[in-house]
């Protein structure tokens, strides 16, 4: 198998991930995806930075067995928390969504406040404040743990009269500080960005990281000469370690397809 | 070691089991107990059925270890989902959460409506309505997926407005049946009562396993000469599979008091 050929593989602790399958089926149409859900251990975002790493561990193994050429790690939650540890191990690279939100949002920020929401492992572990300021010391970061909004996207309710009153009881702390920029640290929230823009109005830019992974990850293998050129039509083939009746209904909000056959393994 | 003084065993998929152990504290004080929280996997209301089983025989394994004379599945997940699988395979009896709530409700209608509330998992297994037909064929039960109450008591809104609204939305269905009776068919639910019964009035009785059960355990060990009788001051020993900081502090609100050393155990 030559290795431009060889697909990317994706992992995220459960669907949120295929927020950015999708922006890599735009953005870079002609390479083959393994995306692997780790629906029987979700969410990641609870638990502890030992519980996070040994998981991303057992993904990323699975993923190499699908002889991926590059890895991402499409969970705010692993790339906060455990890609320090995991970068470097591993014979392909792999790649979280941490770095290319953090540069968009210094590209879009005028008045030099960010804001960062994400779960509450993304947010202890303070990896966007560092990551931001080894960049620009001076950006003010302003970050908010949203605990429900993983479980209200998963209940169906983007833009209900609740959700409403919890974005605002989350997000008016960021509001107050002046913030002109916002990290959506999780890949569930931008299924919340209409309720989120309504709260904070047009000026306050949204950054989405799915497409700038997808970006980064077009440079990546452009730089090592892995770019899969030509190929008629490229393939998703989706693994989960639990087979929830949820996890397809689901899939289609994320996606905006049917995803087709999903397979369950173990990790 | 003589049989009786052997310690019971109770898990469940996280932090919620300790009502659990609150009230087998109470009502049987001479029990040594130990639990455990299986918070690496946590929760397991959106899990499949098979992951479900799978999880329950881990957990199992684990305690039959800490040589226990008697198993409590303090989870209604699993209860609902996968006693009929795990009872009778086992050296010692292990009981669910299903069957004491449902013999407290039978008690307790007067019109013969019963609403359950309960995760997704537990609600779509229908165990509690063939569980109530079973001994009342002509009792009407009304079931609701209340998939947020767990992220909102594990957030600590107990009684805010946003808790008030999802209760309402959650339980008005159920209201308008003519419901008598509640069976709060999760562990963490009951930390909700405030609001529950602020919505449904004072004629709907609530009904919490976590008493009944810890009832039903003292018959079935004094049926089988179990009961460790005149032990000074019986122990609680707590084990979970992932340390998440949060533990601590949820289990403050569930047992009212400090729980000490928290031991993390792979299973």
């Amino acid at each position: 198998m030559k290795k431009n050929t060889m697909p990317v593989g994706i992992f995220d602790s459960g669907v949120g991930g295929l927020s950015v399958v999708k922006e890599f089926m735009r953005i870079l149409p002609e390479e083959d995806l393994v995306y692997f859900g780790d629906t029987a251990r979700v969410p990641y975002g609870t638990k502890s930075k030992s519980a996070i790493v040994r998981f991303s561990i057992n993904n990323i193994l699975f993923l190499l067995k699908h002889n991926v050429k590059l890895i991402i790690a499409a969970c705010n939650t692993v790339s906060s928390v455990a890609l320090d540890t995991l970068q470097g191990s591993f014979k392909v690279p792999v790649l979280g969504v941490i770095n290319s939100g953090v540069q968009q949002a210094l590209r879009l920020t005028k008045n030099e406040k960010i804001g960062v929401i994400g779960t509450k492992a993304t947010i202890k572990s303070n990896a966007y404040t560092q990551h931001i300021k080894r960049f620009s010391a001076d950006t003010q970061v302003y970050s908010a743990e949203c605990a429900l909004f993983v479980p209200l996207v998963e209940q169906g309710w983007l833009n209900n009269a609740v959700t409403k009153q919890i974005v605002n009881i989350y997000l008016t702390p960021l509001k107050k500080k002046g913030i002109d920029t916002l990290i959506l640290g999780c890949t569930h929230y931008p299924l919340l960005k209409t309720v989120i823009k309504q709260e904070l109005g047009n000026r306050v830019a949204l950054v989405d990281s799915a497409k700038q992974v997808a970006l980064q990850a077009k440079r990546v293998l452009k730089e090592n000469n892995l770019l899969n050129k030509g190929k008629a039509k490229a393939t998703l083939s989706c693994y989960v370690s639990d087979e929830s009746e949820a996890f397809k209904s689901i899939a289609r909000q994320f996606l905006g397809f049917d995803i087709g056959r999903v397979v369950k393994c173990d990790v």
